[in-house]
């Protein structure tokens, strides 16, 4: 025992005594004990002696003999032996009660220290229970006078509260009017010919379509091809806006034709001598007249002439008859339209309507579902050719030779340019003949001479097949397009526009020479500058220095944002019609409709109450005071219903691609200048220290930053694991901001009856999935009503300060994944291609959302804006659904993700092996991360190489100042 | 000596007797000690006592009495006296001789230790000299492989530089071409109506003006405002596209007229029942033809007819005859322009040729510098005032009572909604003869029975003075603007567009109800829907509604950005002129002219050469391979010049403000996705571990991240402090990517000749300052040629490897300042305002320059966008330099700056006080922050609750791995 107790004294009496010993003249020391060796022997010698001397009766013989045990023996044996025996005896009876006496001090001793132990404890504990209390008095008073403020607020608010308005419809038909005059339709805008009243801003923009099988403007004479009419009419019921009420409608619909159908007609009755005004136009304008909601003049009537060209079929080996040449035929010439929209690809300069009539794409794609497949990759930046063009030059009948100069001198230059001395190739057939036999940039000087027909004239037509064409485009890195010549004086042409959409969707950069004098589709929203280059015809001479100029960012950029506009707004019938309503919308300043929520029904019967916790398991972590418990609060939705269009409507249509539905809220949301929350604009707004800043108690009492007060939501997927989902459950016990748990019951067997559910303050709802899918973490549930959204895995041990320090960061990045997980992508230097890597690394480029906040509005994205390709990899996998959402929120932003603090690395110990662990999970995830690339048509990750940290961790500051977090 | 000796032994020899000490058993060692201290007496004394025994003649009396000195005495002077005296010297010589001995080997003994001392040293500074070669070597090795890769680039580059082209300039006067007709004219773009062949992409744009006081069309019949041909003049002679030579012009402007001339000259010409062909046209036309460069049709030609209506003088009290009425007038009626490009305020829509002629602002503003002073603070956000209106109007003569309605309904349903149950407060007056009576909403019931004089019938003509008109407006949260008449068919009117400028400039965001019939100034560049609310007319019943729908962050950013458009384009006449010219550039595709670079001359005379340091002392820090010392490296220019205007000219013009200028790189320019660096394009680019990915040894060898390689200079501000600046350069001694220091000699007086100047591995450029200003600091040197600027206060002691990982975050938020100072604006609590606030804190707003990386493209911004207000309160005070730089940053970006860990704490301890100490410093920069948020209208700053560290800072990992950096 006693050894044990000197082994076990403190370190600190070691240490002093080596510091004595490292401070000590060793010299002394020798000197010391040397001195100590020879006086003490001597002392010792002397008093030994003195004792040999001072025995009594002074006999040296007895005092030496005595040192012998054997001589003491005899002298007792010399002793009377019943005096022995009694002097025995009584040694024993001392001995027995000394003994006695010993026990019970030893016992009593023993009692002592247990009490002494036992009171310590009770102190500790007594201790430990005043610092919770003291917590949770803290966080009691912060969060009183948390619900002080946002009383004050409810009392001072002036503003009302926003919601997706009801809807005002009208209730009748349109009224008849008396017909206006064709010279004043061509001056209507939507200022004089529309009419508003059908259309209140909070009407939601119905819209009506003619059924194309039942009214009379589609009589046989009229037939529009079946494909247009069927598709039209199912992808219009898809989009939301969609009425069968003709009496509530603001717009309507009306199919007039289809480009091939009008041209084949207008080919038939145009025959040569004819004047222009053919039986056609009158039988048109007849058939318009007579529709039944037609109102006398046609207002908010929207005549629907789409152009589908691939049914043009372009066939015939090298035939220049046969092309395609939709070119400046006009449907509409001589036809009485009244206050209708016109929307077609052709338009004569003359009667086109700015901010009225619209040029819409031809319909060449799918009726809908996913487009990437038909998508070359958008990498390398450089193709093989630099610039390709195939097409025959219809000389126009009407046009002297002088007025066609620019065109011949542009074949000429161009041609010019592919012998000129360079490294650049360049592919240019100017006649189709040619072009069928692959030669690249044959010498065309024919091409210009030749007379080809009429039709189309003053423009180039295709060559070859579309597979044929599309061959070549893959190969170029700009695709050459020739606007019409400018005698026809058109806006824009099915031709013209036909190139552009194959050369978007094959990555081939569009230069357009003369694109100075044309319309591209939905110009009025898109912003064509960034997906294609424009040069006026003058500028030929300039084309080759000009595409040299262009860096590699600007032509991936480029090749992006033309392959973007493509996949939203032109490539299947479904975006076409989902953009020409949407564009009609956007002109009349009427929000979209609010974008679906995904319903989340509980996994409990409505009569079954589930136990309850008896007590939550205290977080056996040292408490800190993180911020307020605060009472449930809703993130503030549809505030900017009407504004957000106006603010943001360039980024909503040409970065984010979704201007089809409207979102509670976004993550591009404006912030207020910072004085704003000082001077009127305060309510929400909880600024740290009430403005004057600060760190420790200030800086946790308050959340601060630039955006007003809000909670967050966590979502927690769950299969099967009961007993670690009620673990992770209860932990949650007294976090802050926290709104709510939502918990994805993604198990077909509901949970046991008898669990028993912790009470951690606020609501845990149980969603019961509809099929056990990892897509379901990013479903857009109702039940999340905040817009920050906290996913983690059931078995994610997230520390409070943690996911406090988390939700401050994305509040300022709301846009990015902000979480703890860090991962990245690596190329794979052997074979090509990427690999996921989860290694200690500087660089990242993905935080897993098994512990990570992102805004509700990617959600909605994962959901209904990417391609469906994606979440099937994820069902077939059960896996990669993370690497998706880094993959879909990357793209939208070009932003990496945020890490967060570097604490997180625990799962919990006891629970079974996660899937992560085995490599099978591995190797789909290097599938995933490529075929996800294949699917965006680049590899949209980006890399960090910092991590967020509070600002004061592991910073010395003086004994007084707190830090941000205890720990972190 | 020996003493010393053993004080100065190593520790580690202490140390292992500590060790051995505090691994025995203390026990053990008791026990060993009281054996000793027991055995050694009973030794002692057998052996003493056997000596008294051995005593020759064994007396025992003898021997006791020799233990007492007096008998002892005693017994020897009964010894021979001889024997003694020998036995004496016999000993005296044995310890004589001993004592040598001892001697002798304690001198041994030292030397000994010494040269083991010595040898330990050596040994010692042998291994760090091993260590330091190491280093070296690595470093050398990762440099030479660095070397190696940018030396295959330089090869296999095929892309050739570019660089701002040469001018290609024409040499001759337009040639004279035949005129053109009238009905041609009107259909005039610009593919038809311009001439190219004088504007080659390369020409930089020159604009030639022909001299009013010169050339015929300014005859005294055209009399022009003397201001507007003085400041016109003088303001397009800043403009860099200004040319003299007429030879070589690509534009060629002509000031027709100011409207308040040409509406003079129009009220005198045209009687009541005079044709519109009046003599005014066609002198107007006579004298165009005949201008010098005219060439027959005028092409390329600008006619330019300013209004002025300040000048205008609106006046009179409530006589609505006299109210500026600038209306439906055109100059050009009836005048055959040819093919010049006219801009003007008012344009009739059956005159305006889109994309042709240009729709500008009146002129009402001063020639030119700051207008700040004239806008009112942006905060608070509502207004005393929900909406206002002061108007007359003007009934059209020609125009039937029925189509007039919808005006009258106007103002019917707006004085019905002033009077309706609400809170919000209204002003109309529909009658300037009440405005100047000063009721708020007045029963107008007169006001639209009235008849106007003609002039500027149709419109609402202003009421009262500019004055009385701003106190209503500053007051105005929104601004009401009725457009003219639809039946006028104006697209827009100089009325309509003072009525936007004074909103704007007051911080009223314009409401324009029929918005959708009218065009704003430059719409072609500027967003703005971003500005101003647009309603159709016959939305004027939703219009409350619709207000009250706009939160209070759309609120204020329409706001800012109507402030923004107004001081950018509109607010004085060099704005006006610069923006002119802008828009026609860009709408040609031709880059601006490069930014004004500030030249650098050296602080030494030519010949002299400074003295260098003999050697530089080695950093005293522990050494860690941070990255390889690469050749100079300047940052790639001008590779964007024909295509960031592209891709990004919608920022450029509406959220950058400076599409006037080209900077060789900007902030914002472009990434390419990930896959590029593997696919075909990764010139440059330095893949951490080739793509692999990585930590430690990986990391450090390549810069990563999203953007090529790239390094960074150094400017360093000093005055007067040589030593202190000397030991700064020397730290710097071995820097990775640092290409060259700047030093910015403030002082008049030239440093010392005799100061040695370290040599540091790259170039030190001492730059004389022409004055003694902290403004200098960020002067856009031409000397900085790196996009990266790492401004450092000569005293600030930062670490390498903390520059490394600051420049490693900035390369991944370019647009940001990136550093380790934090500060913060707090609210005074008390008094309201600012409060600047260096204490620690978990937020904060501000990154100081002292220690921060930025973009080369902010220091032109702070030198030549910035209000001069700002830089002379910076010169005022030789303070707040920093501030103001954040201001800038985060006015343009929105963001907050980035703070970079947490070591950042020294300055150098010898130094003079700095600055910053001492209280005065802190008032300035109180002061400062108010005035600056004066000057901006609003407070840009913005919070930031987080810190940038390296990815594994503090991170538990493996013993096999690496971190990112050592200590950081």
């Amino acid at each position: 025992m006693a050894e044990s107790g000197i082994i076990y004294q403190p370190l600190s009496n070691r240490e002093l005594l080596c510091r004595w010993l490292s401070h000590v003249k060793l010299s002394r020391i020798i000197i010391l004990v040397s001195v100590v060796l020879i006086i003490v022997p001597l002392v010792t010698h002397y008093y030994l002696s003195k004792v040999e001397a001072d025995v009594p009766n002074g006999d040296v013989h007895r005092t030496r003999s005595k040192l012998s045990s054997l001589e003491a023996f005899e002298d007792f044996s010399t002793l009377r032996a019943s005096d022995l025996k009694l002097r025995i005896e009584e040694m024993l009876r001392i001995k027995d009660s000394v003994s006695v006496e010993l026990r019970e001090l030893e016992a009593k001793r023993q009692r002592l220290q247990l009490e002494v132990t036992g009171f310590t404890q009770r102190i500790e504990e007594l201790k430990q229970e005043l610092a919770r209390q003291q917590n949770d008095l803290e966080r009691l008073k912060i969060s009183v006078e948390q619900a002080q403020v946002a009383q004050r607020e409810a009392a001072q608010r002036n503003t009302p509260d926003l919601a997706p308005p009801k809807q005002i419809l009208p209730s009748q038909a349109p009224a008849v009017l008396s017909p206006i005059s064709p010279s004043y339709a061509t001056h209507c805008r939507m200022h004089n010919c529309f009419d508003h009243s059908r259309c209140s801003l909070v009407s939601g923009f119905p819209v009506y379509m003619y059924d194309p099988d039942r009214h009379s403007v589609l009589s046989p004479e009229w037939e529009v091809e079946g494909f247009v009419k069927t598709t039209l009419k199912q992808t219009l019921g898809y989009n939301p806006h969609f009425t069968s009420d003709p009496n509530s409608a603001c717009l309507y619909l009306v199919l007039v034709g289809e480009s091939l159908a009008a041209r084949s007609f207008w080919f038939n009755t145009t025959s040569p001598g004819r004047k222009m005004v053919a039986p056609g136009p009158a039988l048109l304008e007849r058939l318009l007249h007579a529709l039944p909601y037609w109102g006398g003049d046609g207002r908010n009537h929207v005549l629907l002439n789409l152009a589908r060209s691939s049914a043009a079929g372009v066939s015939a080996l090298g035939s220049p008859t046969s092309a395609v040449a939709t070119g400046a035929s006009d449907l509409f010439l001589g036809v009485d339209t009244g206050r209708a929209i016109i929307v077609q690809s052709t338009f004569l300069r003359s009667h086109f309507r700015p901010h009225f009539d619209l040029v819409a794409p031809p319909i060449l794609g799918q009726p809908g579902g996913d487009v990437w497949q038909e998508c070359p990759p958008m990498l390398p930046a450089r193709r093989q050719l630099l610039l390709s063009f195939q097409g025959d030059y219809i000389q126009p009948a009407g046009v002297s030779r002088s007025t066609a100069d620019i065109d011949s001198f542009i074949v000429e230059h161009l041609q010019g340019m592919a012998m000129g001395p360079t490294t650049d190739r360049f592919l240019f057939h100017f006649d189709c003949t040619l072009a069928v036999l692959g030669h690249e940039t044959a010498p065309a000087s024919k091409s210009n001479t030749r007379t080809p027909p009429s039709m189309g004239a003053g423009e180039w037509s295709l060559c070859g097949t579309e597979s044929s064409r599309a061959t070549i485009l893959r190969e170029s890195t700009f695709a050459l397009i020739i606007a019409p010549h400018a005698e026809l004086d058109v806006v824009s042409t099915t031709l013209l526009q036909t190139r552009l959409l194959e050369a978007l969707k094959l990555g081939a950069v569009p230069v357009i020479l003369g694109g100075d004098s044309v319309e591209l589709p939905y110009s009025e929203v898109l912003a064509w500058r960034r997906a294609a280059l424009f040069l006026p015809k003058a500028r030929v001479t300039e084309l080759h220095f000009f595409l040299r100029t262009v860096p590699d960012t600007d032509l991936v950029a480029l090749r992006r944002q033309g392959r973007h506009l493509w996949e939203r707004y032109c490539a299947s019938v479904q975006a076409t019609v989902d953009t020409l309503v949407a564009v009609l919308r956007d002109r009349l300043g009427i929000p979209p409709l609010p974008a679906d929520e995904e319903p989340a029904p509980s996994v409990f019967n409505a009569s079954f109450v589930p136990l309850k916790m008896d007590a939550i398991v205290p977080d056996a972590e040292p408490e800190e005071s993180l911020g307020p418990l605060e009472p449930s609060y809703p993130s503030p939705k549809f505030k900017r219903n009407y504004t957000y269009f106006l603010s943001q409507g360039y980024e909503v249509w040409n970065d984010w691609g979704d201007p089809f539905r409207l979102y509670p809220q976004l993550p591009f949301d404006l912030i207020l200048p910072s004085d704003a929350k000082f001077l009127g604009s305060g309510v929400g707004f909880r600024p740290i220290g009430r403005g004057a800043g600060g760190a420790g108690k200030e800086f946790c009492e308050s959340l601060g930053g630039n955006n007003p007060r809000e909670q967050f939501t966590i979502v927690m997927l769950t299969y099967e694991r009961e007993q670690v989902l009620i673990n992770s459950l209860s932990r949650l016990y007294g976090l802050p901001y926290l709104h709510k748990v939502v918990v994805v019951w993604n198990s077909p067997k509901p949970p046991l009856e008898d669990l028993r559910w912790p009470d951690i303050g606020v609501p845990v709802h149980v969603v019961k999935a509809s099929r056990n899918s990892l897509n379901n973490r990013f479903l857009p549930y109702e039940a999340i009503e905040t817009e920050a959204v906290l996913s983690v895995d059931d078995d994610a041990h997230l520390r409070h300060d943690e996911i406090m320090f988390g939700f401050r960061v994305w509040r300022e990045q709301r846009d990015r994944v902000v979480g703890f997980p860090g991962r990245y992508h690596a190329w794979d230097l052997n074979h090509g291609g990427w690999l996921y890597n989860s290694n200690y690394s500087c660089e990242l480029s993905m935080v897993l959302t098994g512990a990570a906040f992102f805004h509700k509005y990617y959600t909605y994205l994962y959901t209904y804006w990417l391609p469906q390709a994606v979440r099937d990899k994820v069902d077939e996998y059960m896996n990669c659904e993370d690497i998706a959402m880094n993959f879909l929120v990357s793209h939208i932003t070009r932003k990496p993700p945020v890490k967060v603090t570097s604490r997180w690395t625990f799962r919990c110990p006891g629970c079974p092996v996660s899937l992560s662990e085995d490599d099978t999970h591995f190797q789909e995830r290097h599938k995933c991360i490529n075929f996800f690339t294949e699917v965006f048509g680049y590899m949209p990750l980006l890399n960090t190489q910092f991590r967020a940290d509070s600002i004061l961790f592991k910073t010395r500051i003086p004994h007084d100042k707190q830090k941000c977090f205890k720990f972190i």
